[in-house]
């Protein structure tokens, strides 16, 4: 019945893509037989249910998308006829490119590296958890493409991979020698078996894609090995279509002449959409019967656990199988009462939020001496015990946002850590981390000009910037301690990415900051009877313009952790603290893009810094304090 | 005097990194023995010179920028002992990281990976340029760390080197298995020369990087090399002081101590700042003899080269040695007269250029078929002929970005094109441009949400406020074909990186568009007696306003290709188009995030789109005709 299966899966694919009008058929013709054996004989799946311990498997390259459903679609996942019909349709559940909230889909997926690289974070997570609670054990596999290996983030990803000994990762190479443009004669010469090789991994060679049983040997071989696993398999683009082995099958539709010769070919009937149920309810069976004794075991597994390591209280690890928001409001935090560089005062906290929180991991790209977000308190992730809760990505910053992605995906709160100016190198990722709202926290410390001698390579000005406007990330960036745990605090109860910023420099502990009013993003911290102007200030600045606040009379000076947050408050808070009709001055040492929405003026940095001692490139870029004092009279003497 | 020398380029690099307070001494005890043998041996430089033909060298590992000043100093290059002790001080000629406006830096550096990248994209420019013009013909030279090899961009850059087979190529690999925060036990463990062999290279190993005559013995096998060449050498980071192989002297000064002992062991005069002149003077010397026959050869092949082609005239390729603005209005291109996608018209005004400016060259990362920014009347690229304009990135934004920053480096003024919401990928390498007012230009297509069906990971939406945050770079989203050439005229009489933003659907050949109003960045479309409202638009959504224009009446059309052009307008000009008292209304198809520095009121795309057809998407979004008439209709009425 395989033959019958694969051709189904093609020609619902196939069909999907000719009805929408757009779509890829070149990879859902040479990639068929691989992602059908995969389902039909090695993953580990329960189609409809949430079973935490599932295999898990990602479509890295994301315009398979078709193929994916119509697998999922025969595997008996929970998509009609009219689901398949609607690709690519509003609202449908067969989005373009597989996206996370389509039941099946681990992950969404489409810019291409970001698949697998997210896969090594479900991995890392896998061995994490498996050293925690034994009962946690699954495989990750991850289809790729020629592109995906090309993007730089999958290097990163799997050096990491490597170097970590990831052996329950599962790469399934779709190797066809042809991108949309044409072939990879140019472009991409290299031996990609032996580069892994080189990176620690076992590979193997599948000769020819469509050959089941070499398929069902390399996959077996792959599901015992001691390191991470690449299957090469040579596979031809648009197989069987009359515009096979060229670029031109990459990306359009068939012709309806192309695909009637196709059916043909395949044996299978030409009505579109035409479903063999015969086949179908086998292969829904096939896994179900491979599958149970699993399950079942898998289940007992838990419950053992929990009676024997819990006293049968399964609430206590409940935290492991749901996407819970978090009060950490009664958590015991020491709080500085000296002036302390907020990345020092944030190890601490970070520490104590991990006594409490067990899926608080994380850890930086080779900068953990720098940006201080290492738990002391926690052991480090080895490629021999993965118990620990602190990961070194080396210099990866891209794979670390990809990585933590997929640590959150399994439902850890991960954290990250670089320099602000390095964020550049993590858009991609911290794009998919908004897209899919997975709760990854970016740390990024050394977070103005005011670094100082490293100069502009090193020195963030649009970075603020860069953050703020992508939809869905909350950006914090708190002005002292107890603005650092009020942004945890609105951190953890809120289910989405953030990126928090913080100094390297010293920040004063203020007797009006306030951990409450933190979480509203934005508040008076000192007022004045009468106001000639409003002074909002973020981090590092709160200090400066409370100062300047002693010298100019008849401020108001607002305290802005998190402007995101503060733009879901109420009309009335956010007209309350910025009355409409008084003058608004930012003073951020950042780009003064994008502030103009709350403010008439902007006392920001818009050009890059120089390398010299930290005054001498404030002076020299008029953000001193006798500079901005100046500036904030002369606007208010307008 | 080997020894001597290279004592004294390391005490030098210590002095001014204890002199600043900060900076890398790890690096300048590590790899001095390298950069010596280099610059002593090897490189064909001529300093004090602009020697076109000169070897580059790059310090990839930007943080050992005390050490490659220090030995431009015992080159002979322009620095004097002052500046040595101005090393990270303001304005001087010693920043803490690399900048291209020092005497005999070639790159700016600091972000890992970018300087590797960057090299890459001289090396393929020599080749283009040896092809072209043989009197050219040059070696690329790169220092790099662990860091840098570990960085995606990196490994993409490299994988596109072997494809091409750049043998001009010679990476000199600092291996000395220490990174900032420790050992690489945990996170580099591949088999770095492995990985560059299975990608095209040839690898060579420095099994002691104090050995001087297996160093040169190596460089000078490379020199000779069929194929790109890795030299890894394997040293200790912070060879000879206390700290010597632990992460500890990565990043800080020497204690006192240390620096004592080491300069003992080095037995170097303890004053600091001691220059052995004697030594000196034989250095420079020594590249002067070796060089100067190079040089004279040069300089004669460049004659010979202009008297036999070029009739003696050589203001004919004086283009090749200068940065030059280009006038290119009197360019002949054919502008259509019909609706046309704007991708479409730009392939043909790219041709067109390409005809007169031979230097504009560049590709696309594998979506040359989909964004059309080819020159289908010039040759492509390949490993075994470099001579054409067009170059095959593969699936490598990153890196693509970074290698025209390195083609502008030789005076290209190349272009590289892919989907907007891929520049997300880039932006590590676009900043490099930006900070090095380089004449990049990067395409992109696909340039909102309109693009439908592939779904909100291909869908724009805050990309532009990335590209417009990033200072120094201009972005240009013009409407039709006259705003294009408008937007090329602009670009290419501006030396510094640009952004052409570009529709994948139609737009209209509007009568009042025009090509010198558009290099003023804005400009009134259509106007009316009476003014209710100002309507702003970009792009394709000019169209959308004008339309609507006929519908709401007294309405000031403006288009604005280019914000950051208008805004370099006179004071009197900006407000002559967009009068204080009026309403200004933004309407574009992105981010509404950066536009109230002009506009009161935005109507924009504020969050990630949906896979569905057009129409679907615009509705959905509320950003269909209908719409945003009613908006506008509103705001006008508030």
């Amino acid at each position: 019945m395989d033959k019958e299966l694969i051709a189904n899966i093609k020609s619902l694919g196939l069909d999907m893509i000719n009805e929408a009008g757009s779509g890829h058929p070149g990879i859902v013709l040479s990639s068929a037989p691989i992602i059908y054996s995969l389902y039909a004989n090695h993953l580990n799946i329960k189609p409809n249910t949430n079973w935490f311990n599932r295999d898990r498997f990602i479509m890295s390259a994301g315009h398979g998308s078709a193929l994916l459903y119509s697998t999922l679609f025969m595997s008996g996942f929970n998509f009609t006829i009219d689901d398949l019909k609607s690709f690519r349709k509003l609202n449908s559940k067969t989005p373009g490119h597989p996206e996370i909230s389509i039941p099946g889909v681990e992950c969404s997926t489409g810019p291409l590296g970001q698949g697998i690289a997210t896969s090594i974070g479900i991995a890392l997570g896998e061995k994490i958890l498996n050293s925690r609670y034994p009962f946690i054990n699954f495989k990750t596999y991850v289809l790729v493409s020629d592109g995906d290996l090309m993007e730089g983030v999958s290097y990163e990803a799997c050096s990491l991979a490597g170097s970590l000994n990831l052996n329950n990762l599962i790469i399934l190479y779709d190797s066809n020698n042809m991108t949309l443009d044409g072939p990879t004669d140019n472009t991409f010469k290299e031996n990609v078996r032996e580069r892994f090789k080189t990176m620690g991994f076992n590979t193997y060679l599948v000769k020819d894609g469509n050959d089941l049983k070499e398929l069902n040997e390399e996959i077996n071989k792959a599901k015992k090995s001691d390191k991470p696993v690449l299957i090469e398999i040579k596979t031809k683009l648009g197989y069987g279509s009359l515009l096979e082995n060229t670029n031109k099958v990459h990306g359009k539709p068939l012709t309806d002449d192309d695909l009637k010769q196709l059916k043909n070919k395949l044996g299978i009937n030409h009505t579109p959409f035409y479903v063999n149920e015969i086949a179908r309810n086998e292969m829904i069976k096939k896994i179900n019967d491979r599958v149970s004794t699993i399950y079942n075991k898998s289940i007992e597994d838990y419950k053992t656990y929990v009676n024997n390591e819990l006293n049968g209280d399964e609430s206590k690890i409940s935290f492991l199988f749901n996407k819970y928001n978090y009060n950490i409001n009664n958590f015991n935090f020491s709080l500085p009462k000296e002036t302390e560089s907020l990345r020092v005062t944030n190890q601490k906290i970070m520490e104590a939020i991990s006594n409490y929180m067990p899926i608080f991991i994380g850890g930086s790209a080779d900068l953990n001496s720098s940006t201080k977000a290492y738990l002391a308190n926690k052991f480090d992730i080895t490629s021999t015990n993965y118990s620990g809760s602190n990961i070194w990505f080396g210099i990866r910053e891209h794979a670390m946002g990809s990585i933590l992605n997929g640590l959150a995906l399994l439902n850890f709160r991960p954290f990250g850590s670089t320099f602000l100016s390095f964020a550049d190198y993590q858009k991609p990722a911290i794009r998919m981390s908004s897209l899919m709202s997975l709760p990854v926290i970016y740390i990024y410390t050394h977070d103005s000009i005011v670094i100082g001698q490293d100069g502009p390579t090193h020195q963030p000005v649009e970075q603020l910037s860069m953050l703020r406007s992508t939809p869905n990330l909350d950006v914090y960036r708190p002005s002292d301690a107890k603005e650092l745990v009020g942004s945890y605090q609105s951190i953890m109860a809120n289910y989405k990415p953030s990126a928090l910023i913080l100094s390297k420099t010293d920040v004063i502990q203020k007797n009006t900051t306030d951990i409450n009013n933190t979480t509203k993003g934005a508040y008076i911290l000192k007022d004045s009877p009468n106001i000639d102007g409003i002074i909002i200030a973020t981090g590092t600045e709160v200090d400066t313009v409370l100062k300047i606040s002693e010298e100019i009379p008849n401020l108001r000076i607002i305290s802005m952790p998190s402007k995101e947050v503060f733009k879901r408050q109420s009309i009335d808070y956010q007209h309350a603290i910025l009355p409409q009709d008084k003058k608004k001055i930012v003073v951020e040492a950042s780009s003064s893009y994008g502030w103009y929405d709350i403010a008439d003026y902007v006392i920001g940095v818009d050009n890059y810094g120089v390398s010299a001692p930290s005054n001498d490139v404030l002076k020299y870029m008029k953000f001193d304090y006798d500079s901005i004092k100046e500036k904030i009279i002369e606007i208010l003497n307008r």
